[in-house]
């Protein structure tokens, strides 16, 4: 029998369990693929005497980090803990002693994943992080590999499970933000306190890591424009059903020449959208190139198997390689200067609700503004409110610049016949 | 600047035509992932002559194979021809020369794969196929890269197009199979002799491929079960709108322990599942893994510059294998033996549509022939029938073996008040 690889892991939550158990269960696929042992040999954890769902050997537990990292005979370092800034310097003392790594920490690598690429490619080591982005789905792989040839020109994803789960709720059962979340919260499906999920932020580190790798830039967080789902109400997903949508928070990633953008928002998807039937929790991913037009990868974005299977595949490419001494060889840096777009460059649909005082007139001023910047309407709804003397106006507009459409809203607000704007979204993924 | 990979093309139909133009149009982002340029050196055509909708070089066409395949400065062979026994032993002199193959061939890899995959690893070539499975999706790299570390137990794959337009149009339209075949010909949606891929044939080719990577055994085009679609009516389609359900032609490959079943049939899908919302030419690979759960990977099937993408990614592989001197060395080769269930081992259940005549006990009689092999009912629709003193009546069945079914329905046929059995499918994709 061949000496066997050894793995340190930090870190034994969810998705550590799943890793430890999918290494255990699966051992005799991964040492026919790679044709030697796999074993971890130390793990990282913050109390060792934490009762656990899985089976581990007491004596590979260790609460010193340096016992894993600094480890001579540990050749890949798993990084399932999570944390930011320590674990960004346990990975980097990790890599400059030839140690290959897999982490699944999204919020590490869109914020540092730049500099720890860089540093991996220095020392030739192996950085994989698959399992940091859509759980299950091997998207970065397929958009490293798969589409190697192609140019790829938007990314559209659905990338955070919380809020797709309370979204699908909310339109099926015409519930409310409010009460749905309070559900989903008792199911599991969202965290005690949800701000990073449903404000978009876990959505928007996910976009930076698809968007570099899509568009071969090096994306950081902070270019991703973002806005949660906490402001979307059941009167609003009525009206989109109204209208033949469907609405998602989707992070979306474009690219017109060299100039990108990237953002996550609550969007409008015709019905008829591959992204309009992913439901419940699960993520996909829509890719759209060049040359091979629409594609669309679909599966569960979280979960402690699920998520583990994309960390264990990253292990077995880095085995491969060791076998063959090309770690670190197959990565592939930046190939362009980044440069986002500005907002007079972004366009796109618009999904618009308004309370207006029903008086004669009322709508000509509002279609002036609209015309006045040269946006028209694609669609247009007037109902009479409930309420005195009001009526509510849904209009969809045809292609517009950012710029000009909150300066639209912008003056909206301040027509003295507007009682208020009551909400506005994006709306994509119709053919133009 | 480095010296160039050259390839030889072999064949310049409606994908070699799209290979040239990757190659060409995406020639900067194959440099910066491969750090050197590719060419295309030879191309083997029928007829020099011919115009194209490809700007080529003359100098560059011919029409002696021996000119690409033997010409020792070519280093990869991109086979686009189709045909299956001569262009097998043009692909196995490429190989014995040392050259690597990438081809778009599913007949050839469907028959012949196990023995080129065989004569390329003892060669230490690389032998690439991603292009003969669902077009421009990398569903091959993703079964072997992607879900690496998990294990497969069953492929669902919508994987014809010309099928899924045809039933996409009739579900659509409430119109006939034949009158959907004329107007997908009119439309070059169907070939003017679509009998390979209304008849199953084409995607049986691509489940043997899909089953023999994804469970790791030597799968023959043998061992498929195949049924087309030309039996299936408006009729059928619109009882499974009634009972929630979308008509697929669907590619099944399912593996229990180490027994496995493939088959391509016509099959009920709920509306709700993944593939249901798959439409019109689109293909899509729905995979079940062990720990993953569902995931389904989504494109274009066909089409001259989504296969071509395919195509060229394969090529980009190739390139960078080379670069680092690796070729052939990442190949797998099947883990286990081949292991087919037999009919008594296969499960499913079952849409069952008979006329009988309208006799008082008739009903009774149909059902003690499912009761006595321990066959239960889902669904039962009765309806009276124009026909005089007929009614028809459409059973949806628990799960049943494939073997007590096929009993169940002979002797159905041979009840005397049975006046015939009118349609019969699978139902798949349903928690069990």
């Amino acid at each position: 029998m061949e000496k066997p690889i050894l793995v340190g892991l930090l870190g034994l939550g969810t998705v550590g369990s799943g890793v430890v158990k999918i290494i255990e269960n699966h051992q005799e696929k991964l040492m026919h693929q790679v044709g030697c042992p796999v074993k971890v040999k130390k793990i990282l954890v913050r109390d060792v005497q934490k009762p656990r769902d899985v089976a581990v050997d007491p004596s590979l537990l260790t609460t010193s980090a340096a016992e894993v990292i600094d480890d001579p005979d540990i050749d890949v370092i798993i990084e399932v803990m999570g944390g930011i800034e320590e674990t960004k310097e346990l990975l980097l003392r990790a890599l400059r002693q030839g140690k290959h790594v897999v982490t699944a920490n999204k919020d590490l690598m869109a914020v540092y994943g730049s500099e720890l690429l860089r540093v991996a490619a220095e020392y030739r080591c192996d950085l994989f992080y698959e399992a940091s982005v859509a759980g299950g789905i091997p998207i970065l792989r397929s958009l490293v590999d798969g589409l190697a040839s192609d140019r790829i020109t938007k990314l559209m994803g659905i990338v955070n499970g919380t809020t797709n789960y309370i979204l699908t709720k909310m339109s099926q059962n015409g519930a409310s933000y409010e009460d749905v979340l309070a559900e989903a919260q008792a199911l599991g499906f969202a965290e005690a306190d949800p701000t990073s999920d449903v404000e978009g932020l876990d959505a928007a580190r996910k976009m930076a890591i698809l968007a570099r790798l899509g568009f071969s830039m090096d994306i950081d967080l902070d270019d991703v424009q973002v806005k949660g789902i906490t402001q979307v109400t059941e009167e609003d997903l009525n009206y989109g059903k109204r209208l033949g949508y469907t609405m998602k928070l989707i992070g979306i990633a474009q690219r017109d020449g060299q100039k990108v953008e990237v953002s996550v928002q609550p969007t409008f998807l015709p019905d008829s959208h591959p992204l309009a039937s992913v439901h419940n929790e699960y993520n996909a991913v829509y890719v759209y190139g060049e040359a091979v037009g629409e594609t669309m990868f679909y599966g569960p974005g979280a979960g402690s198997l699920p998520t583990a299977t994309a960390v264990v595949s990253d292990l077995v490419a880095v085995m491969k390689n060791m076998r063959l001494g090309v770690n670190g060889r197959y990565a592939v840096a930046p190939q362009y200067e980044k440069q986002l777009k500005t907002p007079a460059e972004i366009f796109s649909k618009y999904f618009l609700r308004i309370h207006v005082k029903d008086q004669v007139g009322a709508f000509a001023k509002i279609t002036t503004l609209f015309s006045e910047r040269g946006v028209s309407f694609e669609k247009i709804l007037q109902l009479p409110l409930k309420e005195d003397g009001l009526a509510e106006i849904v209009i969809v507009t045809h292609d517009a610049s950012q710029q000009d459409y909150e300066d639209i809203l912008q003056q909206l607000g301040d027509l003295e016949i507007v009682e208020r704007v009551q909400s506005s979204y994006r709306v994509e993924g119709e053919k133009r």
